[in-house]
């Protein structure tokens, strides 16, 4: 048997999860700067939670990409394509949540489509949401997590925004129908990556003619909001945008992009996408999705949402470029070494009580192969442990990078550990 | 539409997940604190991966409750069904890895099993192992670091210690080949909760004589590791047993316990597994296994291993049985109320820059349904906002648990909140 990953699945080495686990503290703590709580829910859930017409959709091209699972009883599960469906079932199913309900969850996602760079099947997302606000205050609010987010990370993005109801103004305004916009707005999410010609062409084999293609494009090539409250006054996802942008503060990062679509069906008004400057790869995007909840709900009740994605393997991949994420390979800041036949054990167990990360030879190594074993994790200190030094409780504590060595009691040596960590 | 669960699936709602949160932070601190460094596998593997007859193994009852997932590609994949598998590829994949390895992995594992209380399809597993150490050495130090965990967690609990070597024995001295030891074994491991008699039933319905069965429970029933020495003088087993306790600190919390076999076909050596002394529900179970990531690298080299998994889930109930953790409904330490027309959005900002977890009213409720709103979510303090505060730049602080009210500019009142939290 050849050993393999299963495709579109990575292993996390341990200097690439201490990585992750820092970036993941430090969203974290913005998050709940911001007052979102934690949430979780299962990676597995049942086929017609994901297949609902109001969620994945099914026309969509994600549902396409669900990794089907049945369980022994024979029931049809997927495995989730995001955590926005599973939020809006979760939603669903307690109606005495108190609203807003403002929840972050970090957790794997699952696509079963084309790998790419940065592109992964299976892959992580950090959500944020805020369900049970309608008005754009909450849409302004998600933006403004972004900023501070990726201020805290240090990336350089812009933060492109649109309104869903100002494109489908924009299509029927071409003289497309209601019921077709739908699709139109899947070919125009790839205008910025495609370009004008080949979205045309695609428009056209969608079967549109050249009349509508070409009306929609030209529509599209406005730039400002006051342009299009001019094309089309009275709009409502022009006068979002008026709103929301005047919620935000003066930032040049956040600019109006009238193409910007967003591929799921779900979307329902404000619609935002982060793309690092240097990279120009999508790093976050999310927007209002006000009907999704409420049709779980049976349609009964009105339960407006808007909230982000941030994709991690992406963001990983641009800090990586960037190199503003220094590797450590280990968390230990301490490797004793036993000098012959000694049993360090007690000295261990007093380092690690005192709260000090360490580890021991557990092997019967010499000196220099325990030296060169500590050096290749990144371990920044050892410590030597002979017979003389237990019996005058002093110990020589090194400095692998400096070589410099200190000679002390334990609780000496450890208020110098605390301090170098 | 009904709404649903995937069934052996669960929902962690804010409270549970921030429980879970804490309960995550301390066991990290622990592994890291003896030197373990995090890593992260797929939830997905290859089913050749999973079903190799040194992982799973065929025969074993877990491969029937693999979850089996295909991708586009018509490749047979699986979800984990435990952290230990998955480490052997990893090990196997990495053979440049520094021995010994030492890593803790937290993730989810699943089995499509029968549901009980406490055990779903869907469960999380906190695992510790050591790779590339033959010795007693190392299952001593996943011994110690389960004390310190329990400890950490102020959990009662019970390590029944055994040694594989030493059951094969005795299933050999009782008379039975060794081919069919592993079937035995599997039997043995159910004597602790069905008692004999469903034992020796068991036993006999697989084909074994009477005399056979017998023989085995006799055996299974002297008490002390010398007993045993005397049984079957020079055991491996019985050796590796005398010394591994000789290594670990006298505890009354271990305890010696010759029908311990833990389920799964791969282990080798010591085996171990914590019970709850309140409500002898399993809380964590391991052992050594020493062929496994050997056999992965097609045999040609021998990789010793030993580990434990925690499984969350049990622990999760036990402490809420004993209610040892509070459940905290939200990490935000403030909300912002404003009065009147008032934007309190520059407030809220200013607050969050100093570090503190800040909410405010996005959908313009009146001033009770306010505070019942940051009553509910169990947040402590608001804050109010209007003209006159904005004006005067002091600003009216309530304790919601005391009623306590204080007055002053933001800063003196972030010192407050800093304080309290």
């Amino acid at each position: 048997m050849k050993l393999q990953l299963a495709r579109g699945t990575r292993d996390y080495s341990p200097e690439e999860k201490i990585a992750r686990q820092d970036l993941t503290k430090n969203l974290i703590s913005v998050f709940e700067r911001y007052g979102y709580a934690p949430l979780e829910t299962p990676l597995l859930e049942r086929m017609d939670v994901l297949a609902a017409k109001y969620a994945g959709g099914e026309a969509a091209d994600v549902m396409k990409e669900v990794f089907k699972v049945q369980d022994q009883g024979g029931r049809e599960l997927g495995l989730r394509f995001d955590l926005t469906v599973p939020l809006a079932r979760y939603v669903g199913m307690n109606p005495t949540l108190k609203m807003p309900f403002k929840r972050y969850q970090i957790g794997k996602a699952y696509r079963d489509g084309p790998i790419k760079q940065g592109r992964y099947r299976e892959f992580w997302q950090y959500d944020i949401d805020i369900v049970g606000c309608g008005t754009m205050q909450a849409d302004a609010e998600i933006i403004r997590v972004v900023l501070a987010a990726f201020d805290t990370l240090g990336l350089d993005v812009e933060i492109k925004i649109n309104n869903r109801k100002l494109l489908s103004a924009i299509i029927q305004a071409a003289g497309i129908s209601k019921e077709l916009s739908e699709t139109v707005i899947i070919t125009i999410d790839k205008l910025d990556k495609l370009g004008e010609k080949t979205v045309i062409k695609e428009l056209l084999n969608k079967g549109f003619d050249k009349e509508e293609a070409q009306n929609v494009m030209k529509h599209l090539r406005l730039r400002t909001i006051e342009e299009y409250e001019a094309l089309l006054p009275g709009n409502e996802g022009v006068q979002e945008l008026k709103q929301l942008f005047s919620l935000l503060p003066k930032d040049e990062r956040l600019v109006f992009m009238p193409s910007l679509a967003r591929g799921l069906a779900y979307y329902t008004g404000p619609v935002f996408e982060v793309f690092s400057k240097e990279l120009s790869v999508s790093l976050a995007g999310g927007g209002r999705y006000d009907d999704m909840i409420g049709n779980y709900l049976g349609g009964k009740q009105k339960v407006p949402a808007t909230g982000i994605a941030f994709g991690f393997e992406p963001i990983l991949e641009v800090l990586d470029q960037q190199r503003k994420i220094p590797l450590k390979k280990s968390r230990t800041q301490v490797y004793v070494i036993p000098i012959g036949n000694v049993d360090a054990a007690g000295v261990v167990e007093e380092l690690r009580d005192d709260g000090i990360n360490a580890d021991v030879d557990l092997i019967g190594r010499g000196l220099t192969k325990n030296i060169k074993y500590a050096d290749a994790y990144g371990i920044p200190y050892v410590l030597f442990v002979g017979e003389d030094e237990l019996e005058r409780r002093e110990f020589k504590l090194r400095n692998l990078k400096t070589g410099k060595e200190t000679t002390g009691t334990l609780q000496s040596l450890c208020g110098q550990l605390s301090l170098s960590w």
